[in-house]
C-alpha cells in the first residue's frame, strides 16, 4: 500500500522503517524536501522522501507522526492532499514547557484528533497508537501478554481499515472506543503514561491491557 | 482498625460492608446522622452511623467515597477531625450535566486530590481505587489476571499504609505513581473508563493491567 508518514522524529522514523520492512511503498514527509532526516531515511531504506504535502498526496493512508503541538497548523494546510483518505493520528498534544511531567495543551472537552477532524472535514481521521512508545507501536510483542491498542473515529469503514493495519503490525487486542470525541480518552492516557514511565524506572516498553470479567 | 467511610452511595456502601466483613470497626458518615442510608447500613451490618464529622473523628483511616463534585466543600470543613490521618480519596470529579460521557470538572494541571490536600494540609491524602468500579475495589479477583491499582500521595509512610490496606482487599499489583500531583493521571483515566464501559457492553467489571517488558 502507498503510505505517507508525516514527521521525522522517533515515531515517524520507527513507523516508516517498519512499513518499508512490511513491503509498503512509503514516503516520509518533512517541512522541506531537503530535510536531512527525510533524505537519510530514503537513502537508508529505499523509501521515498518529500514534503508533508508530497507524502500526503502519495499515501492512500497517511500517518501523522508530527509533534502534537505543531500537527494542527501543518495538517490544516493539507486538506486537498488528504481529502477522502484515512489519516491515522498518532500525535499527542503535550506541552513540556513547564518541564516533566508535561501537561496536555487540549483535553477533557476537546482533543487534538477532534481539532484535526474539524480542520479536515473531508478526511477520515482515526486516533490510534498514541498510547504507546514507537518501538511498541510497530512491534507489540515486545510487551508480554495481550495488551491493548485503541481506535477512535467517526467512520466505521475507516476504523476497519486502521484495525486491519494494526493487525498487520501484530496487534491482537484492539478496542474501538467510539467516535472521534473518544480520542479525548486516549489522549488523556498520556499523563498516566509519563507517570508510569517514571514509576517503572524510565522503561518505555510497556502498555496497558484491558482485562474484563 | 477504626475506619471512617464518608458517603452513602454505591462506593461507600460497598466499601463499608466489605470492611465490616474484614473485621474493622467502621463508621459510615452522611450529611446528617439520621440519613436513611447510613442508618440502614448500621442496622444491616452492625456498623456505626454518624455524620461526616463523626465518621472522620472515628477513623484512624478515612475513605472519601462522596461524589466528586461535592467532596471538596464537605471535606474542607473537617480539617480538625482529619488532622494527622490518612484520607484515601476514591472520588472522581465527574460532571454529568452535559450527559454521557461525563467530563472532568478539574484536570490536566490540577486534580480533585490536590484540591483536597491543599484544603487539608494536616492530612495525608492518598488517591487510590478511583479507577475501578466499587465491586472491583473490594474484590479485585472478580477481574481475571494481575490488573493494577494506583496510589498517589506526598507521604511515603501514608502510601505504605494504603498499600497494606489495598493488599488486605486482595490487590496484588499496586503502582506508586508519585506525589499527589500524579493523581491527575489517575483521575484522567476516568474518560477512558467510561468509554471502555460502553465499548465492553456496559460491563463495569473490568480494569487495566500495566504490562512491561
Amino acid at each position: 500500500m502507498k503510505i505517507g508518514v508525516l514527521g521525522t522524529g522517533a515515531a515517524g522514523q520507527t513507523v516508516a522503517e517498519k512499513l518499508i520492512a512490511l513491503g509498503h511503498d512509503v514516503m516520509m514527509g518533512a517541512r522541506s524536501a531537503d530535510n536531512e532526516k527525510v533524505l537519510g531515511f530514503a537513502q537508508r531504506t529505499g523509501g521515498r522522501a518529500g514534503t508533508f504535502a508530497d507524502a500526503s498526496a502519495h499515501g492512500e493512508m497517511v500517518i501523522n507522526c508530527t509533534r502534537g503541538d505543531t500537527s494542527l497548523a501543518m495538517l490544516s494546510g493539507l486538506a486537498a492532499e488528504l481529502r477522502g483518505k484515512v489519516l491515522i493520528d498518532v500525535a499527542n498534544p503535550l506541552d513540556f514547557s513547564q518541564g516533566f511531567p508535561p501537561h496536555l495543551t487540549v483535553s477533557n472537552t476537546d482533543s487534538l484528533a477532534e481539532q484535526i477532524q474539524r480542520a479536515l472535514p473531508g478526511t477520515f481521521v482515526v486516533k490510534s497508537l498514541n498510547t504507546v512508545n514507537a518501538a511498541v507501536m510497530i512491534e507489540p510483542s515486545r510487551v508480554p501478554g495481550p495488551h491493548t491498542v485503541f481506535v477512535s473515529g467517526n467512520d466505521q469503514k475507516a476504523k476497519g481499515k486502521v484495525m486491519d493495519f494494526l493487525r498487520s503490525l501484530g496487534w491482537q487486542s484492539i478496542i474501538d472506543l467510539g467516535d472521534i470525541t473518544s480520542a479525548r480518552a486516549a489522549e488523556q492516557l498520556l499523563p498516566l503514561w509519563v507517570r508510569l514511565y517514571s514509576a517503572l524506572g524510565n522503561n518505555a516498553i510497556f502498555n496497558i491491557a484491558v482485562m474484563e470479567a
